[in-house]
């Protein structure tokens, strides 16, 4: 663990709906003579990964509900846009001016439910959700290119998410596959070989995080990161889901 | 920003108080031929900074006053541990069985203070603050180490916090110089030539997240990490306290 490299992976096209990308990926790997190695960590922004799933809501065509209604007014945004994030939410969090934190029905708390506005799509508006199921498409992205390149890879999809406490967004993982997205190192002896009390590792975040580095949050041009060489175990049950705090071990919720 | 590198500085020794931190980084970098290049960003754990300081606290030499004693009912914990807990610490955010979670006299929120009981020192049982003042402590590391290799870096203080709402723990910046601990990237035109609105990256902490991938959580062993390859604005003036997120913008407080 002590030389890590990540690599963007240049030439990915502009996605759109109905788009293979596990085969654009692959594509794109072989255009740059990019070689992927046995325990690579692909990294995907979900961007992409909803444009391909064609995860687009035209906003003209939303008619918000009472409910909608009301939670605008609070939060003070367009009840169109409340009630497209209502409906990737299982609850609200909370609701501030010009801010909407909610649980979002894949189990992690972000704000405005990751929909997102920022980009339009040709004419009129047009917002993106996040991917259908984002650990299902890092599985379906790692297998379809460990079977392409015959070796064994790990992927995660990436979001960037806001925090209370702290300002400023990160890379976090809302998909992944094929490692431990939650690292549990907890008994592992430290350099005096006492044991390790609790350290449960965010290792998919940490991951997510770093390929933020290379990505860029503003940029679409560099969705996707190769992270090579470090040392983890393969996790074929383990999915960023793991990473939601139960509501029971949540002091914040 | 197509190509990162995170490499480990080798030959770190375990650090003891009075140590000169600067000195010894860069002594450990010259004997491993690693030559620090313009715009290098180094991480450095928050441990070893501590120990450099001698931020020791023997548990033994602990009498908690009655503050002290009524939190460590609420949270099952060592009366004496909470009473250092507390000296470090503004302010209580949570408390739940054996969680207590603070705001740091530093402006950030966290548990135990950082407080670190997992190592301990010789005889007895001894905790580890976190250093005095951590943005002091990278600037300090940032001219030493620049002035003695002719080369502008910028330097993070990283350590390892929990959040709400994710499990495990990821790398933050408690401490920076020389780098937009806080990035504003509004105002910069995306793919479409659209303006962003609202991206303000956390990138310190992205770099501590990433660090964290080479350095582990559970060692000592390799506490300084260089990320090479990153374009970001030299900034003498932001610090990781840009990262603390005001009382009136936290919904969680």
């Amino acid at each position: 663990m002590s030389h890590i490299e990540l690599i963007s992976v240049p030439g990915i096209p502009l996605i759109t709906s109905g788009d293979d990308l596990p085969q654009v990926i692959g594509d794109a790997l072989e255009r740059s003579a990019l070689i992927l190695q046995e325990n690579d960590v692909l990294v995907v922004t979900s961007k992409i990964v909803s444009k391909a799933e064609g995860r687009w809501i035209d906003l003209s065509s939303v008619v918000p509900d009472e409910r909608a209604l009301m939670v605008a007014g609070q939060c003070n945004k367009d009840p169109r846009l409340v009630s497209v994030i209502l409906s990737e939410s299982s609850g609200i969090s909370r609701t501030g001016h010009d801010v909407l934190i909610v649980k979002h029905r894949l189990g992690f708390v972000c704000a405005n439910a990751g929909v997102d506005h920022s980009n339009t799509r040709g004419e009129g508006e047009w917002l993106l959700l996040l991917p259908e199921n984002p650990d299902t498409s890092a599985s379906r992205i790692r297998d379809r290119l460990a079977g392409r390149f015959g070796v064994c890879i790990a992927v995660v999809i990436s979001d960037s998410h806001g925090r209370p406490f702290r300002l400023g967004t990160v890379g976090v993982a809302i998909g992944s596959a094929g490692l431990p997205a939650l690292w549990d190192l907890r008994g592992q002896p430290d350099l005096f070989g006492r044991r390790l009390q609790h350290t449960e590792v965010g290792f998919a975040d940490e991951l997510a995080a770093a390929a933020g580095l290379v990505s860029g949050q503003a940029s679409e041009g560099m969705p996707v990161v190769i992270i090579r060489g470090i040392s983890y175990p393969i996790d074929k049950q383990s999915t960023a889901a793991d990473l939601n705090r139960p509501r029971d071990k949540d002091l914040y919720c």
